[in-house]
């Protein structure tokens, strides 16, 4: 029987290359699986709800691992990891689980929230953090169109290609919410999974509307695609604004 | 007849050796000063509404330089010298004004923002944005406590020694306001003026109640005295968690 551990995992992106292992070593699962060998001296295997991109932020992913014993509390694994892992990555939680908990298989939705700077001077202490959209912004018209989102739509519209063929590509979008504040545009979206850089290209189509190059049609009109996606949502919102804040089970 | 700029200026206070000119350059003025140089290949005095110690951030610093001629307009400044300033240094709004104004003779107040994090972990996003404070605060007595700041009080034990002797500490606090978001307390402190490192001695008292190791009645005892200060208060808050956030005129 082997000791099932629940990592819920903080990571600023900046410094890393994205959440899956790289020839670099310099993923979030590397630094990761090395803790875990520096304070094992075994090779453990780390498994998460979800890749992110390298610059993704993250304030909870959620992985697991299997430990052939279970020698420390999960309070011990949590200081342990920490005070191996890089500043940057932080174990916030850790609890033992049962087996039947797969931070991958039985994650039954995330949370996603991506920030805009709307003005001419980003702040410095953003840096990393927002996209910085320099034009007017028309925030009613993003909010608004934003709302189309909500429910069950095929996103292959909104998906971009990692050169593997994805036959699904039906989503469904629980909730999204914009909330202004100053210069910054936050949108959280919610849903039961996400394609490959589909909230990039969900923002960068709605950032499209809020600046007038698209219109909330166009949105519509991809939204209503099956299986054949419009070229003209292809706008990918960068990296740096993007925090996966939540994984539901 | 000389140019007056006003520069509005946000700065991420870790990287820097705070606000006033060093010999090792890296001050947030010597910045100012060498873009101001690079661009009118002469030498510009900065004058700031105050001093900021390294670490500390700024989301609205005010500052003024002299132009003997007003060769650009206020808007091409500001460009010109984000163009040549490093990032963590950006110049927010540019104005000209008339020589009435002084960023530091004529400020009437400014408000500060000082954030703590209460966890036993906390986000890697926030290293250097925060205080991380791990025993568990009390926020009700916290908050309790900050309203006594509010007023008139002589604040010679909420000051460090900066080898000065300085005679008037009489201050006026118009307004403190604390804020708790998750694991966060957000504390804002406006005042005509601050004593060195006056805030963060401030916060240092209060995370001191929060904790239990200090009574609301010190506090109180504290501001009661005049001239001569009581050493129980003399916690000091890092630097990385306050936030100049706005100079008044």
């Amino acid at each position: 029987m082997v000791a099932r551990l629940k990592l819920t995992v903080a990571y600023d992106g900046a410094p890393f290359s994205g959440w899956q292992s790289q020839p670099n070593g310099n993923a979030i699962q590397d630094h990761l699986e090395h803790a875990f060998e520096h304070i094992f001296s075994e090779r453990v295997g780390v498994h998460g709800a979800g890749r992110t991109d390298a610059g993704v932020h993250a304030l909870a992913q959620v992985a697991h691992a299997d430990l052939p014993v279970r020698r420390y509390s999960a309070e011990r694994w949590r200081s342990a990891l920490n005070g191996v892992l890089p500043p940057g990555i932080r174990i916030m939680r850790c609890t033992f689980v049962s087996e039947s908990f797969h931070a991958r298989f039985t994650a039954k939705g995330k949370v996603y929230r991506y920030r805009i700077w709307n003005g001419d001077v980003a702040s410095p202490l953003e840096n990393g953090r927002v996209w910085h959209v320099r034009g007017m912004l028309d925030r009613d018209a993003l909010t608004k169109t934003a709302k189309l989102f909500v429910g069950r739509h095929d996103f292959c519209s909104f998906a971009a290609n990692r050169g593997v063929v994805v036959t699904d590509t039906v989503r469904t979008i629980r909730r999204v919410r914009v909330q202004n504040s100053g210069p910054l545009t936050s949108i959280e979206i919610e849903g039961d999974g996400f394609l490959y850089k589909m909230v990039r290209m969900m923002v960068g189509s709605l950032v499209q509307v809020g600046l007038g190059k698209a219109s909330a049609d166009l949105i519509r009109a991809c939204l209503a695609q099956n299986g054949r996606s419009f070229a003209l949502s292809r706008t990918v919102a960068p990296a740096a604004g993007l925090f996966l804040i939540r994984v539901r089970y």
